[in-house]
């Protein structure tokens, strides 16, 4: 991605629009020039000049080298621009001028992207917010120039990515690079993250997104990322309708944003719902050592405060332990008397700076991270606290998160710990929240190597040609050829047929009518079961051939009357941003009303598939309870996972259920299946 | 409760305590003036003055009337003082002195409460932080001083207390009253509640608190209030398991927070986690008209923030409406021609102060309240967009929330809505959730004047001496006795009146063992299901003779064998804080598994029967799914409502269940029950 240093780093930078007071090429030069650009100059028609930046009207009567285009002039003048650029060397362009594929003209858009590769010419836009890299002086936006730092902000919108600019310059803890991608004509959120990945000025990625547009490129693309960093995402649209995928079955029960969800998570992604708690969950990992662990220490001087940052930590999973009593001792020793000593610490209004760095310290022998509150009192000042905080913080060498709340130098306290690397929250649950996150993105990272998205090779094709479905024992057989366990069965197209079958299988048996036309078998009194001998099997062949009157009666198909297990169902969608999705949950009441169901983007390993298994809310089930024997957990795992490759492997296939499976003591098997093709 | 007038706007302020610098009383009265009250005096034993506040050695020094004495000295000095102030006809105090029954020191604050009613002083504290009458000028607190305004809040912590004024300091919008009742050694929060329901200055009320004490009448004292103005609550130690009461059975399934959960509900307070919460929703009922529907309008100049927006809308329960054509129509009149209209309106980049002005105006003709969202564009200052804001929620007298984000005059523009009695908030989200909980409050006022939290005359003892476990057919005849549905049943002593028991009631039957000493029946053996003759009941009846052997034996109880139903639980338990509370919830796994029960203080009505049948998770199931036929919910309400009655006619009941109780599609039948004593 080396391409990609002329557009992050130019060392001269032409504005291109109307440079009148006022108007967007104008601001955007001065904003140029406010951020330390020291060469810019302005292209407009009447090669008006914006303050010490020299106006001309073409590119070509620049005297000097221009790295990069900084474009809003109207849409239609952005081609020859660009082709302008080719001619004097610039290699990189924003384009802000809008106009293009959003406002229906997809062919302007198409001409601007085949100017730009004809002349080697990377951009971002159009129809974007622009960009700034602070460790470059180059701020093309007219959004809230931040402060330099370690976080990357790539946004679908521009207005976001600005206020989240502006949390940034309220907090003080800065940006290293803002990425506007807009129409996404040149670079894409794939690229972009790609080159953020190999960026040692960027800690962590924080990530704006409205559509996934290449959903497994952009899993796959954020697990290489975050094998390295953490992305942290806000993806929105998550109730508007519009947005919802057409899942059949499985997976419209719980809405494409379930899948979205899933996806993220899978590839190791940190979702959050808002703007702040993206800035917040960026800035604790952009200031903080790794959480290795959910262990916290809390250090406060009040007890109210205290107790709410106890409920949230316990909430989101962290790990509130009484201080053991060797280490109480050790408080003992040096705090005052009147300290509360179990964890919250509470040092009461007798606390000092002093005894918030010791006990800070002595927590963290036991912990791994700790948040740090103080509220403001007469008798202690945020200083000396502040100063404690960082000497603990420097001594453990672990994550320590403060919230300085109430008093008169709460600024100048907050402004000296963010200079020591200590990140201050404006509450203790927003500071365990944080925390929470950073250990969860350890935890994933700890996984191992394992990737999480990944691709089967097709090995052919499911359906014949100008097909869509499987009649049910070509489905079995499909099945049972992909190494998912299966009933014994047999295709009958004759009650003779159908009687030797029955015999070889042994009574007990179940017949299903096989027609191509007959969806809801049992509907329609398709299914006979428990059919005992000879005379059972010819009475229900006749009863299918008579239901199926004029439905392109096939036969039928003979099981083995099944004993009756626990019931579950798998699934395989297609999504329209992720492709094949696999869904696990409980079956019947359990699927409708509670909607216990679980996704991933397919295919899964079988450690994947336990996790599934496990992440359902009626796992205990499952598991066993009231005495009851546990299923086969293993069985089922290895079935979710062979079942989780049929789409990759069979490409075809747009959507399969196993519905029920039922699952033992020993064993699980797939009483009945769907399979349909993408023709339909 | 007019006697507390004095205690809110005394005229004249004596601070007790230390005076020099930096000490407590020095600090009290420097605040007291700084906040405007004008007659201030010290007193300690030096008589050293504070400012311009005159120092006595002695209150009955000061020459002219004082009305309030703010105590900061130590506690044994305490009893004194309030004896002096009934000599000089001070009829208010705060005690801000602590090492009283929170030091384990119970009988000094019995004795300065003794000396309290001797001399007609009410007082808060001690060991609390003071309070604030910013109607009064009376800054009676080290925390921090906030603006004048109409929230008031009662705080368990002196520093959450403090913190949610800092909040208000920090945004402008304004205090009322604040009080930190501390250790609540006279005043309570139930009595502060009750004045400041009838508080003129206080249209909102905020509370935190991490302990409720008298649960029950603190619901009545809330229902009281909400009936007259909103109370929002902040109750934290949600998961301290030191708080955790011990609900037996149902109960402790879900935990006591759950409780206090429903509780809080029960009584119409709004229940929030973070403090930050509870200032902003304080904030929205103090300056907003009420909202009286779900439908909100989101207008903004930016796509982003207005989809997150949406989102946390359709999540918090609001509704977005599609605009209507016909006011598309409207809006298309007047908007530039980029603009989206569906809601959120977009007014893009080129929306002016007059668009948002008229799009407020039209999109509220259709709708019960507005989100309006500025993010800053160079196109764009804040002042006229909050100008048009203001004149669409002036014009409309609905409500109206703003956001206002980035740009340079966005605090000017703040201040003006603020004036204007426009609410602004940080974010779209936090606006809706603000707006969604204003709607609850209005939708549960609108719920009527049934009282939600009652009391039921006692009618007797249900348990005999030294008896706290009533056996079957006892406990069976309690529940028809209070008409609760129960099948027939009759008590067998010998196998002769069995046989004939069984007769009458017709087989088959069911045959229990009744022995006080066996609790687990089925578990022992000691229930014989199905008997079809004379002779079955005969060997069963000698079987539980056998399995009682030593354990008490008095004979059996005999019942008609059930058809099976769905299966529900219902239970009463005692909560510490609460006491009855009335348990619902489906048997077996979902309640074991799912926790899918919900809670009410008891007796419950009806109605409020229905909401709790209504709110379980698998209540579908009960209303019907895949085509099975509905449960009698009805009678399932009518059960409910009987069940809950029994803790408060007879107050010796400490818990009981109803485990299972079957449903049919016609009636409901109460098939086993528990009922235990409080002797045990």
């Amino acid at each position: 991605m080396d391409d990609l240093h002329s557009l992050f780093y130019p060392e001269s930078v032409a504005v291109f629009g109307s440079a009148g007071e006022g108007k967007l090429a104008n601001i955007l030069a001065g904003r140029l020039l406010d951020g330390g650009m020291e060469r810019v100059c302005v292209i407009n028609p009447k090669g008006e000049s914006v303050r010490e930046a020299k106006g001309y009207s073409s590119l070509l009567d620049v005297p000097s080298p221009v790295d990069m285009a900084v474009i809003a002039s109207p849409a239609k003048t952005v081609g020859s621009i660009l082709e302008d650029c080719g001619k004097t060397g610039a290699k990189a362009a924003v384009i802000i001028s809008s106009g293009f594929s959003e406002a229906g003209n997809a062919n302007m858009e198409r001409e601007i992207i085949d100017a730009a590769r004809r002349n080697g010419i990377r951009f971002i836009g159009p129809n974007c917010a622009g960009m700034v890299c602070t460790h470059g002086n180059l701020v093309a936006t007219l959004e809230t120039a931040p402060p330099t730092g370690n976080i990357s902000i790539i946004s679908q919108s521009g207005a976001v990515g600005g206020s989240f600019m502006a949390l940034s310059a309220d907090d003080g803890f800065g940006i290293a690079k803002f990425i506007s991608y807009g129409n996404g004509g040149d670079l894409t959120v794939l690229e972009l993250l790609r080159y953020l990945k190999g960026d040692d000025k960027t800690r962590v990625i924080a990530l704006y997104l409205e559509t996934v547009p290449s959903g497994r490129e952009f899993m796959k693309a954020v697990q290489e990322v975050c094998a390295i960093k953490p992305v942290v995402i806000v993806k929105s649209g998550r109730t508007n309708t519009g947005r919802r995928a057409a899942l059949s079955h499985t997976g419209s029960m719980a809405g494409a944003d379930a899948v979205c969800d899933a996806a993220l998570r899978q590839c190791g992604a940190y979702r959050v719902d808002t703007l702040q708690e993206l800035f917040e969950v960026c800035k604790g990992f952009g200031a903080l050592p790794p959480v290795t662990g959910r262990r916290i220490s809390i250090v406060t001087n009040s007890g109210g405060p205290g107790v709410m940052t106890v409920d949230r930590a316990e909430m989101s999973g962290l790990l509130i332990q009484e201080t053991p009593d060797t280490v109480k001792d050790r408080l003992r020793e040096f705090l005052p008397s009147f300290a509360g000593l179990r964890n919250p610490i509470d040092l009461t209004v007798e606390g000092t700076g002093e005894h918030y760095e010791a006990a800070a310290i002595t927590a963290l022998s036991e912990n791994d991270a700790s948040v740090v509150l103080y509220i403001g009192t007469p008798y202690l000042k945020a200083m000396p606290v502040a100063k404690g905080i960082a000497s603990a913080a420097r001594a453990t060498g672990k994550p320590v998160a403060a919230v300085m709340q109430v008093g008169a130098d709460i600024e100048e306290s907050r402004a000296y710990l963010r200079e020591e690397g200590i990140p201050c929250f404006s509450s203790g649950e927003r500071a365990v929240s944080v925390i929470s996150a950073m250990a969860s993105y350890e935890e994933r990272r700890a996984l191992g190597s394992e990737p999480r998205v990944s691709d089967a090779e097709p090995s052919g094709r499911a359906f014949g040609a100008g097909c869509d479905r499987l009649l049910e024992p070509e489905a079995m057989k499909l099945l049972r050829d992909n190494g998912i366990q299966v009933p014994e069965f047999a295709f009958a197209g004759s009650e003779d047929e159908a009687v030797a079958s029955a015999q070889k299988i042994g009574f007990p048996v179940v017949v299903k009518v096989v027609s191509p036309r007959i969806i809801h078998k049992s509907d329609r009194g398709g299914v006979a079961l428990n059919l005992r001998g000879d005379a059972d099997v010819r009475g229900a062949f006749a009863k299918m051939r008579e239901i199926s009157e004029g439905m392109d009666f096939r036969g039928v198909v003979i099981y083995p009357m099944l004993a009756v297990g626990r019931e579950v169902i798998i699934g395989l969608t297609t999504d329209p941003s992720f492709g094949p999705v696999i869904a696990f949950g409980m079956g019947g009441v359990y699927t409708e009303v509670l909607r216990d169901i679980t996704f991933r983007v397919a295919p899964v390993s079988r450690k994947q598939a336990l996790e599934m298994i496990r992440e359902i809310k009626m796992f205990p089930l499952l598991r066993g309870v009231r005495g009851e024997a546990p299923c086969d957990v293993e069985a089922l795992a290895d079935m979710i996972a062979a079942f989780s490759m049929l789409s990759s492997k069979y490409p075809d296939i747009q959507e399969a259920d196993l519905n029920p499976v039922f699952l033992y003591e020993r064993g699980a098997l797939a009483a009945d299946v769907r399979i349909l093709g993408k023709g339909k």
